[in-house]
């Protein structure tokens, strides 16, 4: 069969897999670097998740460069498998995060006062906006290999 | 090829598209009763994306009855693409605007007192709970017709 361009083991899907892992560590940096992250439910959870799929998002980055590097495409249906249930799960993890964190900074701002110091909810709003980033690669991969699993 | 349960056309896919129209109905219902939902962003999102999920819903439950009725799936790739794509976009919102909710609800619950009186917030969980149901359901739909286009 032809190759799926963005699917595993190419290097559209290195590039998708690098991309999550720079915003998804992006978003992890600034949201703990902000230091009161602890006091709100949905950015302990972004940080949670975030911790998640940098890891993830390595790892497979690793195996599409490998497979690049030596020109041979995963194409193994248990393999897939794993990939597109584990990312599936992971890009919705990865949208609930970031629109709870949106929303919890929408409300923030409009509280207004001391809730929300500047220099805390501008690195609160970098940080939602890197884990939406994160997410839309993230369902990109999912698809492309989805496709890939349901034509082999 | 053989019918793949859950896909448009099949009895399954009629329970489904029941099932979100119920569950959408009663969240839009449930926060549009507690009356100070236009004073945050994320229950307003709530209200217009069950607004949107609604009718396509209830449209496509009438096409899923029809076509069980007369016993003739539908096979037609452009209308497949139409309805893969709307419903995955509307799953998706339908996600975010949980989330978002379910974040705005626990963010109101923690600062206590005045901004969340105990009749109003029940209903926004209700609500934020049958939005999730919803989207399950929805999500469900797509990927059971992904599955159905991919292998046409």
């Amino acid at each position: 069969m032809d190759e799926l361009p963005g699917s595993v083991g190419t290097s559209a899907s290195f590039s998708l897999r690098l991309g999550q892992t720079i915003f998804s560590s992006a978003s992890l940096l600034f949201m703990s670097m902000g230091v009161e992250f602890y006091s709100y439910t949905a950015f302990c959870y972004l940080v949670t998740i975030m911790g998640l799929v940098i890891p993830w998002s390595f790892t497979l980055a690793l195996v599409d460069g490998y497979s690049v590097l030596v020109r041979r495409p995963i194409r193994q249906q248990g393999v897939l498998i794993i990939i597109v249930v584990g990312d599936w799960v992971l890009s919705i993890l990865t949208l609930a995060a970031a629109c709870s964190s949106a929303s919890v900074i929408d409300v923030l701002l409009h509280s207004g006062g001391s809730n929300c110091p500047p220099k805390f909810c501008s690195r609160y709003q970098v940080s939602a906006a890197m884990a939406f980033l994160a997410w839309f690669l993230s369902s990109a991969t999912s698809l492309f290999n989805f496709w890939l699993l349901s034509s082999l």
